[in-house]
């Protein structure tokens, strides 16, 4: 099997990794030339353009930061749909929502090729150790004929439905939970600071009760650390995400209080700079410094 | 060491029964005879007011409901305060927020009684295993002379200050992660059925990554089963303690955006009829019937 990975950011690079690692033979492209690089030292192959790490593949694997950028990838000049032969297999692993992700299935029909949607879950060390959620939606035998290649770059390969976008959905309600646990995680310590307690002391009392989540454990770890750069996950993906989660909801957004304030607070952060740091700095959207006597910033 | 317990709702009865186990003397009271006697049975002394049950004793542990009960308990006719003997200590163990436990304290002054304010978290079955997280502040010398006691009913329990109130103002970040948590795992489920996804296929697939909370696995169960009758945790709960973390944010409560929006869904939930159910039937509040193919409701 020849396949074609597009798009080497801090998720594509180690998932492309765990690829080569795994024995496939795979043709990487990005738009920044030093992350090509670093997988031909892993013993990838280079090409120039999406479409040329498209060329003579029979499965291509998109992971790009967000949908205009796979549209872009896909059906731009030097583009990847022009060049896949009829009966191969597209694999979009970006998180750009179901809507999206359908609107690319039908699009690639043209070109005669099918399309399985697989947004992936758990972060850049994750990736690391080939230990990712994967979410996977479309035809099972599709599904089926690519589980050994989502296997190699994930721990849990889900089936999530026969429609491209269930795995797109599957991923949004993992990402509503995300979001709105990591602001309030931020907002819950900022509240601490405020009402004069040791945002660090009120952290350890009640992470291992009802209280916890696992956003609660590592985000509210870096918000005391107070290290918010270099990023492990950047605030803009929760921007995007929450946006995508809301997208989704259409009319009906109006039932989604908690993720809408979520979504804001991301905003908020963003407009004030914060969008390329850690998502944990959302904290400082809260306008609080937190203020610790056992270390922390 | 002679004890008073006054009020023994769903939490009290389980907490003044492991007094009673751990050999202390206790006197109780309630306003529904009917859990008084179902004390006596285990042991303790029965009283006919919250003042008789105060009499002679060197403790008196308050678990009422609310503030207003608190009030009506200590101050009111047949009440608390003027039967305590000076010098005896009473502790506030309901949740009634930093400000009011700090008027308590004032008003016990008058009095000679010191009070530390010791709220728990943890609900109904860890309290009958002695389990309960308690976070109380208050002088060290007054925690020192109690721990014992609380000991007895807590397996975590976790001196937060040495205002009257730290315990409370740490008990409330508890309740805002709480209630934001079991308000997003309700949104996310209702979510992704209106997604056409199967919520618990979602939910067994997504608890144990990064989605993950204790309430997502606790609450969420429950609200897949939809049995929100008898209320382990009553929704009125949350009602009351995220509106005492609004309360105690004063003028800074427009930072607690993720927290308010929790609010409301609550008090929506009340206003729809849910508020003595259990508080997971705020999932009922997103309006979609959770449908599933693999059992639940």
């Amino acid at each position: 099997m020849r396949i074609g990975f597009v798009g080497l950011g801090a998720m594509g690079v180690p998932m492309a990794s765990a690829l080569v690692t795994y024995g496939f033979q795979i043709t990487v492209f990005d738009i920044l030339d030093e992350r090509v690089q670093s997988l031909v030292k892993f013993g990838a192959s280079a090409s120039g353009s999406p479409g040329e790490a498209a060329e003579n593949t029979d499965v291509l694997m998109l992971m790009v930061a967000n949908a205009d950028q796979a549209e872009e990838a896909l059906f731009g000049v030097g583009g990847v749909a022009e060049s896949m032969n009829p009966g191969s297999s597209l694999v979009v692993m970006s998180t750009i929502g179901p809507e999206a992700v359908r609107w690319v299935a039908r699009r690639m029909q043209d070109y005669g090729v099918e399309v399985l949607d697989a947004p992936v879950s758990g972060g850049t060390a994750r990736a690391e150790r080939g230990d990712l959620l994967i979410m996977a939606g479309g035809e099972r035998s599709l599904f089926d004929s690519l589980a050994e290649l989502l296997e190699a770059m994930g721990s849990s390969v889900v089936y999530c439905g026969e429609s491209v976008g269930d795995g797109q959905s599957v991923k949004l309600v993992n990402q509503l939970l995300c979001g709105v646990h990591i602001a309030a995680a931020g907002e819950a310590l900022a509240y601490a600071s405020s009402l004069g307690l040791d945002p660090r002391f009120v952290f350890e009392t009640i992470k291992h009760g009802a209280a916890n989540s696992f956003m609660l454990e590592d985000r509210g770890e870096r918000m005391l650390d107070g290290e918010f750069t270099p990023a492990k996950s950047a605030l803009d993906i929760f921007v995007k995400d929450l946006n995508l989660v809301l997208e989704a909801a259409g009319s009906e957004s109006s039932l989604l209080p908690v993720a809408s304030a979520a979504q804001q607070t991301f905003e908020k952060g963003s407009s004030i700079g914060l969008g390329a740091e850690d998502d944990s700095g959302v904290v400082r959207v809260y306008g609080h410094g937190l203020t610790s006597s056992e270390g922390g910033a």
